[in-house]
This record gives structure tokens, C-alpha cells and sequence, in this order.
């Protein structure tokens, strides 16, 4: 048996490549197949089913492309009328191999979530493993929030698919969900790639509250929904474009990234908080290369060209990969050469504040402590004193509540998003920005004074 | 300055990848273009330009495909009407980067054949560089026989051009041809993998003649023309299908394979001769790996399916990607699992018998020995005695002059070609067929008794 | 968290690589230890720990090799005296990073054998996983047959491990064993290779048993000792010698190889069945190269050169690396070219019969047919009727049973072991021998007639 | 026939791996022999022989490693004396495979220099490749200062053998040197990674000069002398201390950098300007990745522990594998996760600051504008007006030459050599130190002033 877990790095997705005999099937594919495809051909073995576990919202499905390059049929669950792929239903059985997946309706997370029990052939009754999608991850469980209208009703059913049909497969089934820790469709997912029915009936706080206690949990959660999900769900529905025939990134020189910045192209600066400090494009945003998954779609529109910004002399295929993968096929290209080509090249700088956890004296006036990590985090983890919050998804369109003209400083939990808010703030006329280095790890290990509770947040807290 | 000599292998066909500067350019690419657009990524260049040195006629052009992913200008000589590109004349000079190309008038392998000279900028007099195409190899030069009626004429061309153009660059200009040893382009292309325009002069038998020598030795050379290079003219002319729409190669049961030769598909065994003598397919034809290239284009044709048989688990990668260079896209799958899923299916298997030269007998009653070379070959270097020969391209056309009753031993160089015409005897219904493995060289080697002379060959020598 | 499942193919072992933060740790690492190292680098972990479950028979522990290169402390149960490492005990608790080890005391397959449960630091009472050694297998469980003398007493103490101290891990967690279906370590180990303490209650056919009934059913097994077993013993226990002290493989000349055959060196043919049918060295053994790590400690001796032989072009370093993890550092060399370099030298070449399954006549006279598979097999799938049973293991010891002056006919599950046992017939004179391409599973899918029973092997089968 | 030219960046050193039949050679390999070991594995040849042009000053010689890897022979130059090899002379004909390898005497760099002609087996008059080590270049030759009191005598002797014994080869012979652009061994080596004899004839400004037109030239030069050269001298002559043995790289904790700090380490900051400058460890030099090999040997002593600081999660493999090759074997690890590691651990941030040219006043008061370039490219190019002279690899020998009181300008052709600059001036004290980026490439794009002229440069020029 061929089991193999593959993770999209930055959307820490898991999706699943499983063969026995000479056949094999795919769950949760992503857009770039390659992958898929090199496992059948090193393993000898054709790809015959592919599982779609529910209408994903935070990437582009790979179904299609893997459909179209293998000729194998695409199942999904009955209740959203998908453009392409065949309905399955609970209790169906396909079997692949030596092995047997059966469906499971477990809505909750959408209407159509499934499930797959797998199972060896002649052994439905004791199946090993489950792929849950976005029911039950390690230490958490679905979001429930995409239809807000039906978010009591939801979270119900989640609770019933969970617990009438997910922990009743037995405590020895290995769980296998589509996402791991980090993962902007769960809250609280543990760093454990896999999991199992007994361990998460044991420890996963969730499993632990009666029906309307976990309906009360799941109103009160608070999950950003970036704008670029409202394209992957049309996307996934109705099939999203062919990878193909998207145009390859190319190299440009420091005059035409100029040119293309001027006619509204957005530069995305994919280094280290330091470096853009040190010296970037002015008007670049800096999302560093493991955070394009999670921060594109807030800053690009799908019609605006993209352009990568980086150190190395070679592409930025990474970046582009992570950005295909969200439907952004729109990247005109990236700086030839890096940084160092745009410095020769005798252009304009811009810089960034940056200092130490050390250098911050949180009375001091003038200044304006800002806060960019999401409010959980705020609330768990405690702030700098006099700090205010607004997420680091959340400034564009409350960049009113920042007073430009004193000195600002950011922080998040490092530095990441601490560097990009401060990016943000640059591009929208603020002149004295300065991201904290270390962001609030710092702070606590330097043992600088952590203020409890929330602060001067904004908007008031979830009651 | 990036300079990459690309060899396809099997072909013994060079392309090549230059750079200097953010830009590149590369000559003669294949069909399969990853290995241009990787090293453009690796070193943050972009591809600009694309020279065809002529119209190839034993391989698929890449550069329709190369151009669609870069945005590159293709230029090919003039005196040809290709319907992309754009045509370039004598004295044409392209800048690329910190290099200048200039373009030189070589005719004789074709009418449109052309050669590049490289400088760097502003130092088009002293070019250190020239890609020759099929003008002129390491110890070779091109053939002039693919018109047949005018033969004389264009070995006279291309002894002007190697005369008056390429040798008087200097003798210090290092020559980058279009073929190394081994290509079906060439007769004996010499094993360095570059050469310069000195050393030709001292040493490459061909530019020691005159003119009328030149013509007279050009005009008896005898090389073979695969059916299969009239498709690559056509393609190339017009431009060959798309790659990426040709359907991919798919794993398929002993069952499946079974079912396709019953109905007429081409089953190739990629195996080695011993393998293939042990136990095959019956009906399949042994083309070992590296022979590909050079002889699946006389035993498919481009309307038949071709399944590919091999030892191996994994997909024969390396023959699709040679079939494909030829322009081969009817390539149905491979046999899953190599050929032990064909012995555990309990199908029938066909055998070949194989002896080392120790055991071969000249004189021996009812046994008739086969030589597969070529004809140059088998009069440079001997026969067995006794033998007849038949080269292995022309065995199907001229299988009446064997006789089938008879205990059938072949022989080639080593095995492998005589491993292949065993096996187009046994399709042909012979009983009794023996592959000498080692071939020639395992009889010189043994210190057996070599004939020299032509022996009992047909058809007649060219005087 | 970090979790990598590392195959060593062949031994079907299975070692762990385990980090959380900055940390790792490594369980019963393998001796070429690059795969560890590369992993601790790409993910900028140090290894602090190294576990050895038990002291290992099947191949050369790399403990030392990764200490040396690490730092790493090495931790074995405290039941044995080994010559390096530290003892550990039942409860004793590593911190590794932010996750915690505990370890068990799980004697039975051996005396000093643990396992180890792993949890978040803080949650030792939930430990999410287990790392079995070759306590508990999917699907199976490990061998007690190593101590004849206390054959009894082992397997009730690891009955009392499993019962008393596994299963009572709780249902969901994970299970990680160190080896896979194919192991020598076990007899029936599914595919699956990773399990839970759930699953393997309910389908684990050992753990159904009551205590009497186990005992019974582990004296009732059979399982091979191969020879080459005691040197690891010995090695595991002392440390075996440093792998970078050994001379590397290096290409050999066909008359270098004929030379060392004559001195005495095995030669170990490493192609397919068919090819090694189709002509080989003459006394060369045919171990099919995913075959090394199974048979080459049965038919070499520690002090013995060892010789490569194989199709490639490119030195067999899979078969290099199988054989160092069985110790064996007396590898001469390989046959520079392949076999295609033997047949060029016009050296002898030797030949083996094959046959498909619908040309064999069970009851043909002046025949001898050879079952070559493991008894439990035969007993299990049946026999082609008049076979006689060997084992392939032990054909050297018992050769005097097959009647070298008839037709012998070999067969196995599938034909690999087949060909070994034809090697090793004609190597000790047999003249007239053929294997059956594709064994019993090509007999059965042709519908030929299984007898079931014992038939007439040697020895009697234990009661 | 192989042909592979091996590049070892940073030292812009090429070796050279040759094969032709069964057998190969390396020319000048490097310590980590690994590439040379993997073409021969891959190709199915060993390696017989292995050259040394010169004992090199500027790298380890991997000459032992290999021959220990492999039995082969190494050979170098009769006239020094070194510990291992046989020394050979000019004339010796040394067979490899199908080839033959003369050698050249050919005196200067240094007395035991030899040079390498490569022909086909008996057509030793027309070699079609020389391997010409330090004498000569593309575009440049050997420098022929080592021996100060024999300047003169060495240059001459260079010219003789230039003269007399290389460029009598003829003009199409392929020049293979043992540096390409950008190395330290020479003062303007083209980009052309190949050239021939006839090239250089005609375009190598240094072959254009008579005799003493050619001495006095030499006399002129002035070439940096690093301090690691010594080491690598006494090395080359007696044998570098086996790699193997050397202990690998260790990933350390933030405190157990700052512990190896304060111990005396030398920390080796491996980002790009605009990273070391938005946050760095006090106290740290920048030397980017790729100058590792030209300057780590002047900031490091070989009794001193390194640690490496880089940006990026795994380890840096590519600075220590440049460190080894320059005998760097106190490599004690590297700052485990990265930089973000010591941001988040709370501790001290130093920063430098950046400006673009545009910013730069040059008659500004208080302000010190240092150009760190060397003496012969300040002469060539031109300087930003104003500034003063010190090459980098002067600055710490010349502190006092700084006024560290004033605003300090630092500016090279780029911004990495400014940036390391700046690093030493930080660390020896000064406050304000601004690193021009983009260097004086940016000063001459953006159109900037240039002042011709040495400037105030110091010390004088040599006449």
C-alpha cells in the first residue's frame, strides 16, 4: 500500500495520494498535479478516482487537471450541483485496488462535505483510516461560518456528522484531514500531521462539549475570510481555468517593474523583515515567500498584474506555485536579478524603522504601538502596554484609525506580518515606520511587562 | 556568460542555451523545452531569441513551443518559406545581451542553412564562437543527399561554405555543431563534444579533399533515411503539434497490452538482448532504450499505437520523451509493472536463443548467418565468414532473402541492433533465431577468423 | 511537528525521524545515516536523541555513525549489556523539543526490547503515538524464536507486553512498528504501514488469542535464521565498523572480474530473471537487486570480495547500500558497462532455460520439479502437482535431494526466487535447469490444477 | 568521450573531469570530490589519474581525497617537492581510455607549473585541448608575484612559456584554464568559460605585448594577497588534513551564539546588504554567501570558531563547503532557524544604515565618503568625487586612516563589498555607517558625477 500525505506549504493543506494493486486515488488534489502524476509513475500505477471532500474555499482545485492527464473520474458529494464530476452518496462504496472507500455524508463545514472511510476490500466493517476533509483536523474541527445566515444550523450538523458518524468508525481509525496547523480554515489545529478517533475523542476540546455548548463555541469563533475565497468558490464549482495555459512568469528588468508599477502592477517583496527594511521599491508590499498563501488575496485583485521582488538571481517559482495555487494567474513576472539589479540600477529607495524589543519604551510620546496580530492571539497571549489592534488583514480598510504623523511602531508574534503592516502603512503615506524585530515572542523572552486583556482593540470582541 | 551544450541522447542531437547579461538565446531547441525555460529560471535570464540553423529533418523543432512559453523571436534562414518565424540573411547581426550573433549564408545540407557566429558586442570581428548546424561536425560534415537530384550541386555548396565561410573565421573559433557521434546525420562523427575551426582544418578528413574529391567522396556516401523523417520535414516546416496536447502515456494490465496488439498495436520491448531472449511478449520487437531515437521511426508509424514493454516498475519516461522528440504521439501506455506482471498473468511468452562467439560455427550445415550492420561498417571492420547482409532498417522490406527453415544466426556490433532484427524475424515468422550476443566485437575480441571484403551483401556496393 | 517514516526497501524496515522546535530525535536509524542528517538540515533541527528499540539481527544499527556526526545521546533498553549508549528504563521520560518520550519496557521478542510512547510535553498521560520495535506489527506480531531455549517463555512475555502494556496506550494511538509486510522480522506484516492500538484489537489476528493459545501459535511458527544474522548481533551489540572506513565499489574490467572469480569472489547478477535466463557469467548467483537485502547474507560470507554485475551502464549503488546495512564491506567492485561490456569481450557466456506456465507437464517423465518457496506459502496457496519442496534458503545445504542428471524445473510465487535457485542449481552442476516465469501466480491465473497439501517436502512440517 | 568542466563558484575555479572508454582524469580537483565521484559512478568509468597544474595557492587540492577515493595516480610538476604524487616532466605522455595527455612544462605562475595538451591515442601531434592551469586565461594570465624578489624572472619565464610552449599548439586548440572571471588569481579574465589558442592570439591584450613590454606590465600589477594563502601553500605542498575527519556543522541556539561570541567567534552574517543592514547580531561581519570563498580568509584565523548566520531555516551548506575548500575546518555551526531565531529570542539588534545614490551629497560637511573598491578598478572606472581609499581587504589594517566621528559613507561597485566594509567599521567602533547601495553601478546609471582620477587614494599607485 502506497500511503502518501502531501502538504501545500503556506495553506498547510494535506492532500492524499493512496495506491494498492495498480491503482490509486487522490483526495483533495491541488492545482499543480506534477506531483500526483510522479507518484503514479514512480509507483507503476494509474490514478483511477479522484475525491473532492467538499467545494474548497481557500485554493484552486486540482480535479480537472488531474482528470484531464490520467482519465480518472472525479467524485464528490450530492448536495451542491458541481459543473464537473460525478454525485456520490453516503454508503456508496468505490473501490480502487485492493481497497475499498466508502462515503460518509458529514456536513457541517458546507452542505456537501463527505467523508471516506477506506477500508481493505471485504473489510467495510473496519475501516483504518478516514479522510475527513474539513470536518475534524488534529485538535480541532471545521469552520462553520461561510453561511452566516445558517450558522446555528450549521455548527449542528457539523456536531452530528462529528459525533454520529466520524467517532463512531472506532477509536483505532487514522484520521486524515485536509489541513494541518497554521491553516486559515481552523483555529486551533495541532502541529500533528496525522491524528486518530481516539486521540481527538480524548483531547480535542471540541469532541469534549454537549450539542449546544458547541454551537455557542462555534457563533462565537471569529475566522477572517479573505476576499479572494469568494473566486475560489466559483472557481471550484465551475471548474477553474487550465494551468496550462497560463502565461509563465518572466524575468523584467528594473525599468519595466517601474513601468508596470505605474500602471497599477502590485510588487511583492517576498524577503525577510530586515532586508525590506534595509532598502525596497518604493510602494512595494512585503509579504515574505511562506506567507503568499496566506496574504495575497487581501492585496491582490485578480486583474492586476503581480510582480515578484526578491533576493536571488533565479525565479521565484515558490511564490508563483502559491499564488497559481490561489487562482492568481495574472503574474507578469519578477525583478531579473533581485534586489541588488533594482539598487545598480540607481533607483529610488525606500526604507523601514526596525528595532529590538529592547529599544521599545511603551510610554514614550508621540508614538503609536500597533498591534497587527489577530485578536484570539491578542487575547490569549497578552500586548505591549498601550498597544492598539487592528489585524494585520484588517488596515487597508481602517487605515483612518492610524495617526500618521506620529511615530509608528508595529509588531505581530515575530516580525512577518509585523513587516508587512508596516509595508501597508508606507504605501498608504505614513513616513515614520518601525517594525518591532521579534514581535511579541521578543518581547516576552526579553521579560518586558505583557498587559492582559484586550487592550484598545477594535471592533469589541465576540460577547 | 552562461554557455550549456544539451545533448539528447539517442539522437546524439546538440542543442544549445547561451547567455549573457538578462538575456539568452538557444539554438536548434527540442520539443521538450524544460531544460531551456530551467536554466533560464536557474540563472534569472530571459530567453529572447531562438535560431533554427535549418530545417531539421530527424527531430521535432521546440521552438514554436520555446517561443509560447518565453515570448522569444524564432529566426531561421531565408531561402526556406517556414510558417513561423522570421527569416535572416547573410550579414544579419543580433544582439543578445552583452553578445552580438551574426548570421552566415551556409548551405549544402540544405538550401536554408545557416550558421552563428557569436562576439561579444562590438567585437563582431572577432568572433570566438560559430553553431554549424549540419554544415559541419567534429571530424564530419553534413550530408547533401537528402536531394537526390541534386546531389553534385549541394556537396558543391557546402564545400563553399565550409571553405569560404566557416574556415575563414579563424582557426581559433570554436565550432558547436548540431550532432555529435552517433547521429544518423553524420558518418562518422568524431566523440568530442566540441570542437574548433584549427583543429578541422588539421584533421577532419572531409576538409582535406578539393572540390572535386569533396564531391566525388560526398556523392558515395550511403546513409540511411528513416521513413519517419518525411512527418519531421512537414513538421517543421509548418510546425509540429502542440506537446502539451498530446495525450500522456498510461500504465495498462497484461490484459489491456493483450487486447492492443490484437489490434495492431506496436508492442516495444526496451529491455536488453539477453532479457528479451529469456522471455517476451510474442510479436513485440526489441528496440532497447537508448535505441529509440534512431530506430522506432522505421517500425511505427504515426497513426499506430505504440505500448511500450520494459523490466522496470516505474513509467518508461526517457522512451516517451524520445518517441515525442520524433513526433510519436499515439503512445497508448507501457505495460504496468514490467514484464513480471506479464509472466504472473500466466500468458504465453515467446523466447530467442543467444549464444557468446565461442559457440558460433562458420561452416556449419543449415544455419545461416545474418549481419545487421550497416554496410560502411561491415567493410571497415570485417564479417564473420560466411555471413549475408542485410542492415537492420531494411530487414522488413527484404525479409524474402531469408530463409525462415534455416537455424538463423545475427549478428551487429554488440547485440543490440542484432537483438532487434531477431526480433523482426520472429514477428516474420521464423523459427530458429540466434543473437550472437557482443556481436563483432566479442568475435574480434575471441580472436575469431574476420573476413574482410564485402562478402555475399546486396545490394552492390556504390562504386 | 516533524514525522518521516523512512523505508529501508528490501529489509522492509521501517526507522522514525521525530522534531518539534528545535529538536529531533531518531529511532532505530539504519546505517548509512545521510537521510537523517539531511532531513535535521532541511528543517534546521539538531538530533539530540537516539533510540534503539532493541539490539537489531536484520541489519547493521546506525547509531554510532549519527552520534559520531551529531552529538546525539544514544538510549537502549537497560536488558542487555551493550557496548555504547545508555541504558534506560520503564518510565523514564526524554524531553525532546516540546514533545516527551516515554519509554516501555516491551520484552519478547528479545530481552532488552522497549517501545516508546510518545505525547506533548505536559500531556504524558495522552500519548498520541508508539513506536513498537518488533513488538507489534501491522497486522502481526514480532518473532520470539531467537532464544530455542526459552521459546515458551518469550512469547508469553511478549503476550504480557502486548496485553499489558501496548494495548492499555489507548485505541487512537498511532502505532509505528519497524518493519513492513515483507520483513524477515515477521510472517504475515500487512501493507499498511502504519496502524493504531484500535485497529490492530480488532484485526490483529495474534491479539485474539488468549495467552495459552498465543504461546502456542508463536511455537508453531517457522521462520528463517539467515546466516548472516549472528554477525549483526554481534555488530549491534559492539558497534559495528564505521561505514565511511570502507573501501567504496569500484568499476571492474571483464577480465578483472573473470580474474577475481577465479580467487573466489561471488558474483551476484542483480538483473531480472529473464535477462540472467537470457546469458550471465558462468557461476554467477542471480539476486534480483530489491532482492540484496532478502538473499545475499545466505549465499556470502563476511570474508568474501564481493562482485556487481547488472544492465546499467552506472554503478549499482542501490545493491552497494543494501549490502552495506547487512555489514558486508568486502565489495570489490561492478562490472564496468554491464553485462553488454562481458558479451563484448567474447568471454563465455552461460544460459538458464524459461518457461511460461502452459508449456509445464506436471507429469512429463525425466523431470524434476522444484518448489522453491517458503513452506508456510506452499501450505498456504498450493503447489503445481509432483512438485518437491526446497526452500530457496536452503538449496545449498540440500542439494544432494535434486537428481542433477533431470530436466529440473523451478518455480516460486513469481520468478525471482525461481532464478536465484536456478543459479545456484547450475552453479552446483546441475546442466539442465529452467525457471518458470511468473511461478505460481502465473499458474493459478492460467487456470492450471493447484494441489493443495503439503506434497512431498522436506522436512516434515512442524505439528 | 566526457567532457565536464566543474566550476567551483565563489574562487571561480574550474576543474575538470575527462573520460573517454573506461577510464577518466581530473584535472586540479577540489576538496569536496564528491561531483568528481558522482560523474564517474555515472558514466560507468574510473578514474586513473589525477593532475595538479600547480600546488594552488587559492584553494585546497582535493588530489588526496580523490586517490583515496578511487586508487587513481596523481602527477604534478618536477620542480617542487611535494608530499605526495609523482612528479612529472616535460614530455611525459600519459594514457587514459582512448586518449593521451601530454605534458608541458610551462613555468611562471610557479616553478613546478605544468600544462596538460589532450590528443586522441597516437595522433599526439594534433592535441585538441590544453589544460593550462594558471598560465594561461581567457583574456588574462597567471599573476607572477608570488616570489617578490623573482618578479622579473618569474615573468619572463610565463612569457616563454606562453610563447614557446602553448601558443605553438596551434590555433585551434581548446583552452581549458584553472580560473574563469571574477577569481583572485587573475586581474581581468574574460567570461568566456573556454577559449582556444587562436583566440587568445588574437583578442588577449597581455599576448600582444613583446618581452619586456610584457615584464614590465607584470612588474605593474597588483594583486591582493589574502592571508589565508599561506595556509593553503603549506597544505598544497605536504597534504590538507582529509575531510572526513573534520567535525560537521552544528545548528546552535540564539544564546549559544551569543556564548560563542563573547568566547571569540567569528560570526559570519551570510544575507545581503539590505538584510544586515535593517537587523543585525552586533558585532557581526557581512560577507554574503557567494564572497565567502574571496573573503572569509581575511577575516578569520584557522584557530578561530565560525558561525554562520543566514536568513533561511536549513543550514548553510554552500558557505561551509566554501569554507572547507579554503581548509576552514572550525566551522562550529550555524544560528539554528535563521535570523528570525535571534529576533525572537529578545536579544540586542544592531543596524547599519543604506541610502540610494540619489541621496548622496558629496560636498556634504561631516560625512566621510570611503570607497572600498580596488586601487586599479577606482583608476578604471572613476570615482564618486570626494571620496577616500581603502580596499576592503585593507580596512582593518588601516582603521586609524577613518575618522569614525563623522557620518561614513561606504561605497564598492555594488554593495556587498560596501556592506562587509561597513560591517568592519562597525565593529571596530564607528556610529554612523551608510552603505551606498547599488554602489558605484547605481552612481554612473543614475547619472551622477563621475571623477576620474585616482582621487585620495593611499598608497600612492605604483608607477
Amino acid at each position: 500500500m502506497i500511503f502518501e500525505q502531501i502538504e501545500s506549504e503556506g495553506l498547510a493543506h494535506y492532500s492524499y495520494f493512496i495506491g494498492a494493486g495498480r491503482a490509486a486515488f487522490v483526495v483533495d488534489p491541488r492545482r499543480d498535479v506534477d506531483v500526483y502524476l510522479d507518484l503514479a509513475a514512480a509507483h507503476g500505477v494509474g490514478i483511477t478516482h479522484i475525491f473532492e471532500t467538499h467545494r474548497n474555499e481557500d485554493y484552486c482545485t486540482g480535479s480537472l487537471e488531474l482528470a484531464g492527464a490520467t482519465g480518472a473520474e472525479i467524485l464528490h458529494g450530492a448536495a451542491l450541483d458541481f459543473a464537473f464530476g460525478r454525485p456520490v452518496k453516503d454508503g456508496d462504496v468505490v473501490g480502487v485496488g485492493s481497497l475499498e472507500v466508502r462515503v460518509l455524508d458529514t456536513p457541517g463545514h458546507t452542505d456537501e462535505s463527505i467523508s471516506l472511510a477506506l477500508a481493505e476490500a471485504g473489510h467495510a466493517d473496519t475501516p483504518f483510516m478516514v479522510f475527513t476533509g474539513d470536518a475534524l483536523f488534529a485538535g480541532d474541527v471545521g469552520r462553520t461560518d461561510f453561511f452566516k445566515e445558517r450558522l446555528e444550523e450549521m455548527a449542528g450538523r457539523l456536531y452530528d456528522s462529528l459525533h454520529d458518524t466520524i467517532l463512531t468508525l472506532g477509536d483505532g481509525v487514522i484520521v486524515c484531514p485536509a489541513h494541518g496547523a497554521g491553516s486559515v480554515c481552523g483555529g486551533a489545529i495541532s502541529a500533528r500531521p496525522l491524528t486518530t478517533v481516539g486521540h481527538e475523542k480524548r483531547t480535542n476540546p471540541l469532541l469534549q462539549l454537549d450539542k449546544p455548548e458547541f454551537i455557542a463555541r462555534k457563533r462565537a469563533e471569529h475566522h477572517p475570510i479573505p476576499p479572494y475565497f469568494a473566486t475560489m468558490e466559483r472557481y471550484n464549482l465551475a471548474g477553474p481555468p487550465p494551468l496550462g495555459e497560463a502565461p509563465s512568469m518572466r524575468p523584467m528588468t528594473a525599468g519595466a517593474v517601474e513601468n508596470a508599477a505605474g500602471r497599477g502592477a502590485v510588487l511583492v517583496d517576498l524577503r525577510g523583515p530586515s532586508a525590506f527594511a534595509g532598502g525596497h521599491i518604493p510602494g512595494s508590499l512585503n509579504i515574505w515567500e511562506a506567507g503568499i498563501s496566506a496574504y495575497l488575496g487581501y492585496y491582490a485583485g485578480y486583474d492586476q498584474p503581480i510582480i515578484f521582488v526578491d533576493d536571488a538571481a533565479s525565479a521565484p517559482r515558490n511564490a508563483e506555485t502559491q499564488a497559481r495555487r490561489l487562482g492568481f494567474d495574472t503574474i507578469d513576472g519578477y525583478l531579473a536579478g533581485g534586489m541588488r539589479a533594482w539598487y545598480r540600477s540607481g533607483r529610488p529607495i525606500a526604507r523601514c524603522g526596525t528595532c529590538s524589543v529592547r529599544e521599545v519604551e511603551p510610554g514614550a510620546k508621540d508614538q503609536f504601538i500597533l498591534d497587527v496580530r489577530d485578536v484570539a492571539t491578542r487575547l490569549a497571549v497578552g500586548t505591549i502596554p498601550g498597544s492598539h489592534s487592528i489585524p494585520v488583514e484588517e488596515i487597508v480598510g481602517r487605515i483612518d484609525e492610524v495617526p500618521g504623523y506620529k511615530k509608528i511602531l508595529v509588531y505581530c508574534n515575530t516580525g512577518f506580518k509585523g513587516s508587512l503592516a508596516a509595508s501597508v502603512l508606507l504605501k498608504n503615506g505614513c513616513q515614520d515606520v518601525t517594525n518591532i524585530l521579534g514581535g511579541m515572542s521578543a518581547w516576552i523572552e526579553a521579560g518586558r511587562e505583557v498587559r492582559k486583556g484586550a487592550g484598545r482593540e477594535w471592533p469589541p470582541l465576540p460577547a
